[in-house]
């Protein structure tokens, strides 16, 4: 049997879940100013993806650059930012952030911010259309 | 002929070689606050990971996770910050930082906080050795 892994508990509140695979949790951010995706590695003891095995390491991008090119399509975002922080949170999360200009952090990152606008009972107009594209290869 | 690429001039003016090869620039922030590495495709015109062919955005993670491990085991640093955000920079750019508790900007990001120490004459203890371990496979 595999180790447990539990999602961050920071993550599990501030995000929600677009769905998930064997090896990721795919959420997304709930904060209206930004279209915001996040993928995690559901790998116990995690912090850095350098620590990956390699053909892993390869397979994160390939879910974070899929989240990115159909993000950027369903928003029409100018830039997106993708960026593996973790000094919070050190359970490895990439974040996926659609940017334009004029948003509430443009042009500098998003991270540490302003204050979080939450949804409430709304769900973001891209969501559903994310949520298809990325099950088309990861059900 | 390939199509001429330049390095941005943001990023000639911020940064200093630590190396390159056919494919990539390797260069180092001139800041004496964080050890800091970016790594940059030789791409005219690119300004998303996902934008490159399948096994070039691979090859640009393989790069950027050297440069993580190398930067990491050399500085001891606690956490890795892998960034590309390119909101200001189209040209696309990737921050490897090596980050530690009480650092100048911690626990949130780097980018555009504070104001830069600039080395002057002197260079990062880490540079020559990370260099080194670069350079054993892409020379």
């Amino acid at each position: 049997m595999r180790e447990p892994v539990m999602l961050h508990p920071r993550l599990e509140a501030d995000t929600q879940a677009i769905g998930e695979t064997p090896e990721y949790w795919l959420r997304w951010m709930n904060d209206r100013r930004f279209p915001w995706g996040v993928v995690v590695p559901k790998k116990p003891g995690l912090r850095e993806w350098h620590e990956l095995d390699y053909d892993a390491q390869h397979a994160l991008l390939d879910m974070v650059n899929r989240c990115s090119l159909h993000l950027q399509n369903l928003t029409g975002a100018e830039k997106m930012n993708i960026g593996a922080l973790g000094n919070l949170v050190p359970q490895l999360h990439i974040h996926i952030i659609a940017r334009r200009s004029g948003d509430a952090c443009w042009p500098g990152p998003v991270w540490g911010q302003g204050t979080p606008e939450p949804w409430g009972n709304e769900q973001p107009a891209w969501l559903p259309a994310l949520r298809d594209r990325l099950s088309q290869r990861c059900a």
